[in-house]
């Protein structure tokens, strides 16, 4: 383990202590900068602009292969929207995709050799068939520190309760999750084949061989709302199934039905095989012991062992200037050159580069356009060790605001016994946010269930809605947004390589799907600058 | 597409022209040595014996990285037991895991924009929950070249045919699968959670966070025919369900249930979710149009392109010493020193090789027992378009031999439409093979069904039982062996790595696993080498 440091991200509340910005993390780098002074006037071959998972794979993946590379971020930290905080030796996982895990997995504690083989933990999920991450993780032998989430006191959720439109019903959570086996498989099966005639192969939404735009375009049009609207009028799904349902896609999407794509939710499901317990194996079971920072601080590594790799932190990029095949960046620290450039601006944030000469129309409105990933995720700490084993759903489809979080559950038993209990929105707006007056965390998790008033002991979470540099966690497309703009933000444009999670083919906004982009990237550029001389620079 | 050239490999048979030897690929690689004389005394980073998926993605990975890489292997090809022959344009897989592709896909022949996207193909499928080999394809730009196999003519199989114990049954083939859903899921539920208690993860069978070692051990124990005697005596299948089982299980270990791992099955079982069509999907759906010698092809250019890789095929290697930090290869073209080797020997050829200092005696044990892939793979021509909608499974239990063939399916049409019918055999033996006497090939098919000695017209095949070079297809191993020797098998010898899909942790024995092993290896050479200088040699 590297040793963690600072960073200014992140807040931490307590009614003893008050609200304070900043954490620590294995993510932090030191020092912020490797460039020397003189540094400027010397062209690297690659310039990556952002430090995520794509950015470091791009930057691993090419100082590997011989070029020097000069890797940017605004932050003063790496992973980008996927980090890990420690506080009192206890890890927080601040973004990434993540959710309570499968029942079906609780005999796997019982199976284990020792207790302490399976262990509290943070979350952000990974899975084998993810083949991006995967290879990673086996790459550096973190395939060996990997757990699921079980712990002696909890071996597992006991309950889910539900506070649908104001009706609460509490039952227990196997017979909830086998509702949810069929019921989700009824709801995705918009085609009577599983979802399979729209998108026959997971990877390829709007490009492949099996594609048919039209049926693809069809189901773009649709919102989640849309289908619920259709699966209530065709009684496919009963209000009960509904009432688990509609808040699980509120948390997925961060985003309220109306505002979701329903073509996303197929992908999910056809990645899943339409099956809700297989989809919770990949999406919630199987963690990194370590945290994600450390995977990513992993790949950093293998960057800088390279000794062609160069780096600046907390460097903000304001212009890319393609002229006369060399790029210059223009940043907040000064003006870099390189042969080529990636960027991995996030589409929430893209637009306010400058970009000479400037991007097609087309991706200019990509980029005018934010996805509805706006949701909270907040980690908060109660001395009940008894809410471990609660997972709750909430929601009110005719409020307004709604809920501003839409599901929670019970994530890891402290050391100290303390439970920590992780809740997420969706739909949420930046004027309405925690950092602004942390005592509403507590009101808003009372909404969803009244046993969070009391034992609350303070919360830790990242900003994401109003994050510079994010503007949103992970991506999650309107209705009519893939196959509008997808296929364009994958382009090249001149010399400058556009790679992010935000529009991968694969697990899309997932850390495999950043990885993805960021490994294609830095391949098409090797293959370009193979030609040329290799850089002395360094 | 590289230009393709004559391989010594493969043979065809025709009534017509008789036995012949050798057929044409785009894995024969010209020169077949890139060395000068003189290369000999100077000394490489690296030397990768094997040029099978784990030795390219090793040799492809270190050059990348900078190492200087000597390539050999005992072929005058690439791909080791993956192969693409090509006659007449038609292209065959010649090795490789392939089945019959799932029935469930028929509409994706429907959905596809136009005729012409869904073309006939040859075998040898992939999928992108296999993440090693699907990041290679996506790199190459591959996933866009990707196709199932429906055709105009016939865009299903029509009907199943299964001969068990002389017993014929024909049924259409949706009837079939959906009783295989079902039948398979019962037949490896072991331990009444699907597997789940023996092998947790499916990347982990012996080592790892949640590996239960006695319940795994318990299971090595089993053969296949242990499974199908408590099946039948608990009833957990009927006759008709294991008459389609027993000869699949046959065509997939290549060998009679009584020589087949159960613990390996519970492995796929695990990976595809315990559901057969889901397993059908990730094994015998999507396949490369343009063939496997064309993906090995292109990690074999990549490496090139780095003018970093010498190669020398038609090269034996007879000894590898490791002394004074060096390691010293002998081969029948000349005597090579590196500072790492990577051996990709495959199980059932190593021991042919002497190390010096000699391997652990558990190694020397695991070297000296073979594993059980013994079948045929032959393509047959039949001039009867009929065949192509038609799956084939034979048994008899009691015939000592049973048949020499346990499945045949109607791969594709050949442009001039005749059709390509693929068949497999288990168990088979070297001294009863198709080059002997390849008029044996129509009686074997004839056994399978009448049916088949009619408008035969040739056949084409690799003859894996004897090939020198492997002695054996896809690896399968026997009862008590994977948890005896695969963690030694994956150990380094002082400055050799070894590496083969025979001991991968994920899709061991498949391509995916191999392009694991080879990854891992070029990782830990490339960092062990990190501190010394980069090599001057190319």
């Amino acid at each position: 383990m590297a040793t963690p440091h600072p960073t200014k991200e992140g807040f931490t509340y307590s009614p003893a202590a008050g609200l304070k910005r900043g954490v620590v993390t294995e993510g932090a780098i030191r020092p912020l900068q490797s460039l020397s002074a003189k540094a400027d006037s010397k062209p690297f071959d690659v310039i990556v602009i952002g430090a995520g998972y794509t950015g470091l794979s791009a930057a691993r993946d090419l100082t590997l292969a011989g070029r020097s590379v000069l890797l940017l971020d605004a932050r003063d930290r790496i992973g980008g929207r996927t980090w890990t905080s420690q506080i009192d030796g206890e890890k927080f996982e601040m973004g990434g995709v993540s959710f309570p895990r499968d029942i079906r997995y609780s005999l796997l504690a019982r199976v284990a050799r020792t207790a302490s083989d399976v262990t509290a933990l943070p979350q952000t999920w990974i899975h084998w068939s993810m083949g991006y991450v995967w290879r990673e993780i086996q790459r550096y032998g973190l395939d060996q520190r990997l757990s699921i989430t079980p712990n002696e006191l909890f071996p597992d959720f006991s309950f889910n309760k539900t506070n649908f439109n104001g009706q609460v019903i509490q039952e227990p959570f196997k017979a909830n999750f086998q509702m949810c086996e069929d019921a989700f498989r009824r709801f995705c099966d918009v085609d009577g084949h599983n979802g399979a005639t729209v998108i026959p192969i997971a990877t390829q939404v709007v490009k492949g061989v099996l594609v048919n735009e039209e049926l693809v375009k069809k189901y773009d049009q649709y919102s989640i709302a849309d289908r619920i609207a259709e699966v209530r009028a065709k009684n496919i799904c009963s209000e009960r199934e509904l009432a688990f349902l509609i808040p699980w896609f509120v948390l997925s999407w961060g985003a309220r039905p109306e505002d979701a794509s329903l073509l996303e939710l197929i992908k999910w499901a056809r990645h899943g095989e339409n099956s809700f317990s297989f989809l919770a194996q990949i999406l919630w079971c199987y963690r990194l012991t370590d945290g994600q920072s450390h995977l990513a601080r992993n790949i950093f590594e293998e960057a800088r062992r390279t000794e062609r790799l160069c780096w600046s932190f907390e460097t903000i990029v304001s212009s890319v200037t393609d002229r006369h095949g060399s790029v210059e960046v223009q940043t907040s620290k000064g003006t870099y050159k390189a042969l080529k450039v990636v960027s991995t601006l996030p589409q929430n944030v893209a637009s306010k580069v400058r970009f000479d000469p400037p991007l097609s129309a087309l991706r200019q409105e990509a980029f005018s356009i934010k996805h509805v990933g706006q949701g909270h995720k907040i980690h908060s700490i109660f001395n009940r060790p008894e809410l471990r084993s609660g997972v709750w759903n909430a929601w009110h489809e005719t409020n307004d605001p709604p809920y501003e979080l839409a599901a929670a559950f019970g994530d890891h038993t402290l050391r100290d016994g303390r439970v920590s209990v992780v809740a997420f929105g969706g739909g949420n707006s930046a004027k309405n946010l925690p950092s602004q007056d942390p005592t509403k965390i507590r009101r808003w998790l009372k909404d969803v269930d009244p046993i969070f008033s009391e034992a609350y002991e303070g919360s830790v979470w990242h900003e994401w809605i109003d994050d510079p540099y994010a503007q949103g966690h992970w991506n999650m497309h309107p209705p009519n947004y893939y196959t509008r703009f997808h296929l364009e933000l994958q382009k090249p444009h001149g010399n400058v390589e556009f790679a992010s999670a935000d529009w991968a083919d694969g697990w899309k906004s997932f850390i495999d799907g950043a990885i993805e982009q960021g490994t294609k990237a830095a391949y098409r550029i090797n293959q370009e600058l193979q030609q040329r001389p290799r850089s002395s620079r360094l």
